[in-house]
């Protein structure tokens, strides 16, 4: 979709794509308890100012798999605020929702959007993540209950794992075909071997086949480092999707990534709350307006303003003189702990400097520290004093050894 | 309400009122899992067969504080289903919903008929229970995650429990003005002390104060025999009342009764699904329906058809002669056990008989058998043969002793 050449806007899908909100994560944090509600508020204001038709998430709306009341309770507020209200739905539905609803109770296996007896304007459809999947003997998840309050439209929830078989969501905007196919997170073993014994079905459309402008969106491991069969390949993927969406890596990608094996492009939204201290949970977090004309389109990232301030330090005290082989052990402590205190009181005020309205006060921050040969300063005692100043001062600094550029990898959640 | 003096329908509030509906009872035995909400269905579709204006209910609408994700979805699923819909409400509500539900978030200060994003027909007002009382550091009830979805409006959450203001619903249909004062379960001797303590208030309009026909909804221990200090004696409450609703006992009384000291009636509804093996439990159970036309009113009991069938029986072997003195011990536990069958055998056959057609199939039965001098049988190995055939195989024989028409107060749940 090219800047110049304007699309018809009556052809034009405007999504608001985002993933991984973890709703209720740090709950019980007096600090923290509303990081997610906070992101996510944003995240429904974002998709209301720029009048998308609709909101697509990525799969872990929710952090835990029985959230809490209260969490449970804040969610629906947000969704009953912001998606229901007058102002038509420019597109339609044109699959058969007893297909694609499926697993939903008859009178459910429907958009909420078509349902008589609900405004809704701003539609939301959502994915299952590992971190909120179907369990128990009823295989319910806290979706499939926010679907029946009416509140989003679950799909891609596989009811058969030895035979999956996903049909799209097929909409219709003017002359645009937009093809959502999803797929809820499942255990990644499991997939691997169902995509190696041919039990993935995608079910294309029969009529104008070439037409669809093909989405997947996706919950799983993506990258091959952990584990053989631990992971999704890309070349497992049908060839002629156009634009997958991997929801679950928390590390954003914000923009699309081709692949040029498989002739598709992937982007990777993030997550919108860092529930981890790795690098990649510390980086600016997206939501994406995500625009499709005919089987052009763009994806635009749009900066979250509300997330928390989040600094990571790498510190070697060999490496910066601080520790040397002759030294008095008592001294050398006494210097670390304060030169670790004057590089948090640096960081507290450069999170000051750079804090933008939205955010909340109190940063994040890691300090990841290689304390040589000396003893590790013991993080409880030193993060006492930043009580108040920092969201996490329990947990500041994390002894590491002889990597002093280790990144953790481990941003899959 | 004389039958012969038949109000102008457009003063007639007809009103379903049931109480202690405990969905989810018994969620996890595969024959009774789905009574209590089977018994909610009928509920509601005896509110729309007679076109009433509301439900009202009075408290423990789920057995647990934390119902199941399936009774949740269920629960949510037959309140979409009856409650929303075309035909409009014929009634106002004329008193301030920011001070009737001053407990919820700001917009959901309402009652979910007034939301003009929702489209309900038949809208159903609650108070809470013990079993389904607000918990937490957050203070929260399922109810409150129901009225949150928009699908009951849930009122009577005392917040201050120092302080107990209860602002009545006050609602307005032709020349009929009906004051609806509601109170959730609070433990009784707490309760039972604020009355005494004169921290329980109840804001009477004070417009046209006399023309209001009032009700209280409460769910507390009624009867004294339970503790001196565990139960609110009726002569606590307000004498302007016309018709307390009184929830939590099991048993239920189906004719408004006069206290005539106090000058107002208490209809005590029951429960709608047994959940215990007592004889208040055993009996026929009812939802209301209760007419108001000015200041009089009719209440008129509908026999629930989809109950489970339930039988008690007390047998005293010693009374009817199985038992002497010289009999030899494994003869008579052999006759005993023959005698025990027997019965059974023909309560099975009587409950086949008299079983209505919406009723589920197994009875529950209970012997209550006082075994006088002879080892009682072991009711495990008992009920197995009755596997399939009764609803509660392992809990039929019940032993008791020498109180052979001993009956079991502990109606109040
Ligand atoms: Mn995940
Ligand atoms: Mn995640
Ligand atoms: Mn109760
Ligand atoms: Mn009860």
């Amino acid at each position: 979709l090219d800047a110049d050449a304007q699309p018809d806007p009556a052809d034009l899908f405007t999504i608001l794509v985002a993933s991984d909100l973890h709703l209720g994560y740090c709950d019980r944090d007096e600090l923290r308890k509303n990081d997610s509600l906070r992101t996510f508020e944003e995240i429904l204001r974002t998709a209301k100012e720029n009048k998308v038709d609709f909101v697509l998430l990525g799969g872990d709306l929710f952090h835990e798999n029985k959230p809490s009341r209260s969490t449970a309770q804040q969610c629906a507020t947000l969704l009953r605020s912001y998606c229901m209200g007058d102002g038509g739905i420019n597109f339609e539905l044109v699959s058969e929702p007893t297909v694609n609803f499926g697993h939903m109770e008859k009178q459910f296996q429907r958009i909420n959007t078509e349902d008589p007896n609900l405004n809704i304007n701003l539609p939301v459809y959502s994915i299952h993540g590992n971190h909120d999947d179907p369990s128990g003997s009823t295989y319910l998840s806290e979706l499939d209950l926010l679907h029946t309050y009416g509140l989003i439209n679950y799909f891609g929830k596989a009811v058969d794992l030895e035979n999956i078989e996903i049909a799209p969501l097929l909409f219709a905007k003017g002359n645009t075909k937009l093809a959502v196919y999803g797929l809820g997170a499942i255990r990644d073993e499991r997939l691997h071997r169902a995509y190696l014994e041919n039990q993935v079905t995608m079910h294309r459309p029969e009529e104008a086949t070439e037409e669809w402008f093909n989405i997947f969106v996706i919950h799983q491991n993506r990258p091959a480092h952990r584990g053989k069969h631990n992971y999704v390949p890309e070349t497992f993927l049908e060839k002629w999707l156009d634009l997958v969406i991997w929801g679950h890596e928390h590390d954003p990608v914000p923009v699309p990534v081709l692949n040029k094996e498989m002739g598709f492009e992937v982007l990777q939204p993030g997550s919108s709350v860092a529930t981890s201290m790795s690098d990649g949970e510390g980086k600016q977090k997206y939501c994406y307006l995500l625009k499709v004309a005919g089987r052009r389109y763009r994806v635009e990232p749009i900066a979250l303003e509300t997330v928390r301030p989040f600094y990571i330090e790498d510190i070697n005290l060999t490496a910066i003189g601080y520790i040397k082989d002759d030294g008095n052990a008592d001294v050398i402590r006494d210097d670390v702990e304060k030169f670790l205190n004057k590089k948090m009181e640096k960081l507290i005020r450069k999170a000051e400097e750079e804090r933008r309205p939205q955010q909340p006060k109190e940063p994040l921050i890691r300090l990841r520290v290689d304390f040589g040969n000396v003893e590790p300063l013991n993080p409880i005692l030193f993060g006492q004093r930043f009580f108040g100043r920092v969201a996490n001062p329990k947990e500041i600094i994390q002894a590491v050894k002889s990597k002093p550029l280790g990144r953790n990898n481990r941003n899959g959640d």
